[in-house]
């Protein structure tokens, strides 16, 4: 199927696979959604912080709603046009880390890197939060005080799809994408078209409510006035998150892969735009309110405060405008629940990208960067999942905490990246010859510094106005990041330093080999385990057996003499009934009497078919082998001995599924699979 | 210190140790406060529980409350009775498990282990939630709404402790539970002095409340009447929960342990009575109410409902006793809070212990037994914590909620051990001749027949008034607790007989080896490999490289020719950048190339010092260690490395702490070192 693999193509990793799934790219009407999820799901929590934040300052300052709204989708169109710029000039789809790291030097790519990092874990918990928030409108069984554990809940089944593999095909974007901004501008439409062509008085049961301003607002003037318009604003900033998507993905368009781009680019803003403002002009209208749970500030009706959750605006505006029509109700917000999971979920497809790019650079552990390797992979999503659970509940999934984390670290990556286009186009303005390219580029460096001044303006705002509500915690959060992958890299550099070879003195052969075999009992294994040393013939050849029960160990002699095994066997005695301190200290008595020679030592391990069976099985050896890893000339071998459950295991899948059998304990995917039978 | 040492003997594990401790036991004295404070702990929640349940009924069922504390009380005074046989009987301190599994076979046992099992978590899980409760009336940072969050804090806090090798001594024990004990007594008497000789009002800001009772049981007669007092009952019976430790403990009391024992039970079910009634009096007296926050009931006053949190009856108790004299108030609410911590901390030691004791008798993986091993004790400390932090997440904290899944446990465990006793008494009759024994006989029998009747007369109660509520639950946790074990046990000996040699076939050498050595750069580690390699003298050897980034490689083959080994490099291709599906595919091509030989796998790894490192190393071997065991006739052999870390930081460790060093990469404890230590 075109459009699965396409949408596979950008989800899974682009790059890695560009080579092997041929040509079917993106039409821009596929495009978009695929795109588009992240930076419209959050025109569904937007208009929420807007009214939340001017609560503070009380009914007067609603007014002011709209207005922001249109200085938010100012913002978003500026951004947007330099994202074009982004777009033409980085047809290969590098984002804002490579724009970054080219045109600025390795120390501002990793600053954006962090800051994206730090955005995916936001993303999951800001996307969920709003999630659950907006479902509450219509899934009674959550209830106040529970939603943290809801999304917490969602999240890990996010997290487990993720696992298990699970992809989006462009289908399960498209439909959800295309049937949240029908929804939403149906409402938004059907509802002006009541208040002015049929004359309805169409209210939202707030609008029926006063509301009490946080004291510390009351008077809502002078500096205290702007700093709250300006947190407003802030919060609003929201609805530009996940604009910079489309910028990365260039290279799944169909050609002319900038120019679509760039028309799917300005689509996705007008789109944006238009439910944005659309979503507030008609809550104003309506009278829609609400009230910062955080904040001083509540309502009252007649006198008396308001008890209870108040829905979100989605929740207010669609209960109102349908009216008693409620499969109208019912469409929207289950639109807004599914558009708002999606753009969780393309946290958890973008951070693995992500951490691939960064291992190859050598930021982070080597083995994120073949992402073939499903075991890092499924370390980076555990990971995301894990630091978005903690913080919905520590937060209890309010979209109002978290926002104040949010917005901080998308304009890191916004600004530096409009630092680096202007950068960019500078540099190439200093070779160019043609006149007609020269004034393009010097049109371009004109819109991404427009860009670069909004967007910076729009940073130290945000920094400024919400630094004391959340926003300090986010900057810790990425300097760590930045930090920690600064010691990765270093950490590289100095270990391929002392590794490096000085000559060919290292090759020096260890002139005896001295094998002992770890034994617990005369089994199969065991016997497998003395086949296996005698066969690689070493110079001298010992059994040994810790004595934690004497009349086990008895018994074990007897058998072993029985066997008439030409290798002795030595018992360990062991006064706190344990293995492995007896044993590895002998080894080292060993390996210390023998300083020239290499010691081996083999541990029979079996080898079992389910996850569990591995609990049971095997800890001895797995705590022998990493205690003597730290004496240099040991060597552990470890001799498998494959159980039938192992066998059985092996079988059944290979009916299943020819190539499934590989998966087993490594958790390989079945695209990988794939990978392995054409390279094999 | 003789008391360290001796209440570490009981708490870590007496049995393992008990020949290398000397003769230290404990006094009566010290021995109630380590084995009581669990059992002691349980007044702080009962009678919150007792008043919250009738709660549901109004105003009027308060007066039920004294009368079910009564019949609690009596319930008590036949459980430790019936332990006092227990302890002259088994005085090994064998425990329930012991006197289930020996008098009525290893289901019995099986079954009394699963419900100690589930009841170790709810221990954690009721402690630290009434712990939580009762600081919220001095700690007014813990706000509505996040007790779960604090109380996971917590658990994870006592988890860490635990981890980290943290012990009590008796000292720990003694200054809190005599501290609580005395605080409590204190409370009540000048109470009841102020009451009833100064003829203050005393009252509580909840006696001038109404209850707006449950709709449900607004009648309050009939059947409805006594479902609710049985409900009443089952919950005030946690205050029973814990007093079967002192008899596993008799070991550790001076001589005459038995009798000492003894004692100390009569003491402690004299003061859990004193207090629980005492509490109860008083709470009547001073008109204390506590409302359902789970049920329909609600507290009014003049008519309007009231808001916000009500403290536990311990608070209110205190603050309304000690009045305006507030070092009084703490001093209680502070020894409540400690105690109950305590007695989770109790779970934290007993659950490891049973672990090891069924770990013996095969029913949990086998490295338990030997809890020198700390990296099984590690797992089951993290795996208690974990259920119990998901549980107060679930519940958030609530005491009344969790209760309902508590009681069950403890009188499954109660009722399996009493049927026991009476089964061993019957059988030792059968032998014994002396009338005299037998006459003392028959009257323990009598006992734990008596015993036996209440216990299984409030089992049933229990099950039936809270079935639905929860303690559903706690069944189907206990029932599969149950058949993981079997299955546990079942495995092993499936296993056992699959590895079981027939005569001597399976030790026929493998004809030929055939080495090969995964490389990735040429530097010292893969020197040390190749050396190591070619040490073994294989029949073949061979230098393995995947080809992931070309010029890379070329770069490889180029300074391995430089250092001229005797090894040829072989490159495979890898169209998908990454390196264990060809590497392994390669291994088994040899293999089954080759079936009559044995193919050796060299795997250059590095050793680290820090566990962050291990992340940054060696995933590779990881996964190709896995992946190739489940082929036969394939042993992969670790070369380690040693880099300076490693180094620096087992000299580093050596300085400070001759014995430590040894700990690196298995979190060995100290205890196992000095075992190590002097086992060596």
């Amino acid at each position: 199927m075109n459009l699965t693999e396409a949408s596979k193509r950008i989800l899974i990793g682009r790059k890695l696979a560009s080579h092997q799934l041929g040509e079917t790219l993106l039409p821009k009407r596929i495009a978009l959604p695929v795109f588009a999820s992240d930076a419209l799901s959050s025109v569904a929590y937007a208009p929420d912080e807007i009214l939340l934040t001017l609560s503070l300052a009380g009914m007067s300052a609603f007014a002011f709603s709209w207005k922001i709204g249109l200085l938010v989708a100012a913002v978003m169109i500026v951004v947007v046009a330099s994202y074009r710029q982004t777009v033409h000039a980085y047809p290969s789809g590098g984002g804002d880390y490579e724009v970054a790291t080219v045109n600025l030097g390795p120390n501002a790519g990793l600053t954006v890197a962090s800051a994206l990092l730090v955005d995916y874990v936001l993303t999951v918990a800001v996307s969920v939060s709003s999630g659950i928030q907006n479902a509450k409108a219509f899934l009674p069984f959550i209830t106040p005080g529970r939603e943290g554990l809801w999304a917490a809940g969602m999240i890990l089944v996010l997290m487990a799809m993720n696992l298990r593999g699970v992809r989006e095909s462009g289908g399960v974007f498209a439909v959800p994408t295309y049937a949240f901004m029908i929804g939403v501008i149906v409402m938004v439409a059907w509802g002006l078209f009541q208040i002015f062509v049929l004359g309805s008085h169409l209210q939202t049961e707030t609008s029926s409510y006063q509301v009490v301003p946080d004291p510390s607002y009351a008077s809502f003037a002078g500096f205290a006035a702007i700093a709250l318009l300006a947190r407003t604003f802030s919060s609003g900033c929201a609805a530009l998150t996940g604009v910079e998507a489309i910028s990365n993905g260039v290279p799944a368009f169909k050609k002319p892969k900038s120019k679509n781009a760039a028309t799917t680019l300005a689509l996705l803003a007008t789109i944006a735009v238009t439910m944005l403002t659309g979503i507030l002009v008609l809550a104003n209208l309506t009278g829609t309110k609400l009230v910062d749970p955080h904040g001083a500030a509540y309502f009252t009706k007649d006198g008396v405060p308001v008890q209870g959750d108040i829905p979100t605006v989605m929740g207010q505006l669609a209960s109102t405008v349908f009216g008693g029509f409620r499969p109208g109700f019912y469409f929207v917000m289950a639109c807004t629940l599914v558009i708002l999971v999606l753009a969780a979920n393309t946290a958890f497809n973008g951070f693995p990208v992500l951490g691939s790019i960064l291992a190859k650079d050598g930021y982070l552990p080597r083995q994120l960067y073949t992402r073939g390797d499903r075991l890092a992979y499924s370390n980076g999503i555990v990971a995301l999942a894990l630091v978005a659970v903690s913080l919905v509940l520590l937060y209890n999934a309010s979209v109002t905490a978290l926002i104040q984390l949010y917005v901080v670290g998308v304009f890191v990556s916004f600004t530096v990246s409009q630092i680096g286009m202007t950068r960019h186009w500078t540099r190439h303005l200093r070779t160019e010859t043609d006149p007609a390219i020269r004034r393009q580029m010097m049109r371009s460096r004109v819109i991404n510094t427009i860009g670069l001044t909004f967007t910076g303006v729009v940073l130290v705002i945000v920094l400024v106005s919400k630094f004391t509500h959340g926003a300090y915690l986010a900057i810790i959060a990425m300097v760590s990041v930045f930090f920690v992958m600064k010691a990765v890299k270093g950490h590289y550099a100095n270990v391929a330093r002392e590794v490096e070879l000085e000559g060919t003195a290292d090759s020096a052969l260890p002139s005896r080999v001295r094998a002992l075999i770890l034994v617990s009992d005369v089994n199969k294994p065991t016997a497998r385990a003395v086949a296996f040393a005698r066969a690689m013939r070493p110079t001298t050849l010992e059994a040994v057996i810790v004595s934690v029960d004497p009349a086990e160990v008895q018994r074990v002699i007897t058998e072993w003499e029985a066997q008439d095994y030409p290798v002795p066997l030595k018992v360990l005695a062991s006064p706190f009934r344990e293995v492995t301190n007896p044993f590895v200290n002998y080894v080292k008595s060993v390996r210390s009497a023998n300083p020239r020679d290499v010691v081996c030592v083999f541990v029979p391990e079996y080898v079992v078919g389910h996850w569990w069976e591995q609990i049971l099985h095997n800890q001895t050896a797995l705590v022998v082998r990493t205690r003597l890893h730290f004496t240099p000339g040991i060597m552990v071998i470890s001799v498998p001995y494959q159980l039938h459950s192992s066998q059985a295991a092996v079988d059944r899948l290979q009916r299943e599924d020819p190539l499934a059998w590989r998966r087993i304990g490594t958790g390989l995917s079945q695209t990988e699979m794939d990978h392995a039978e054409k390279g094999s």
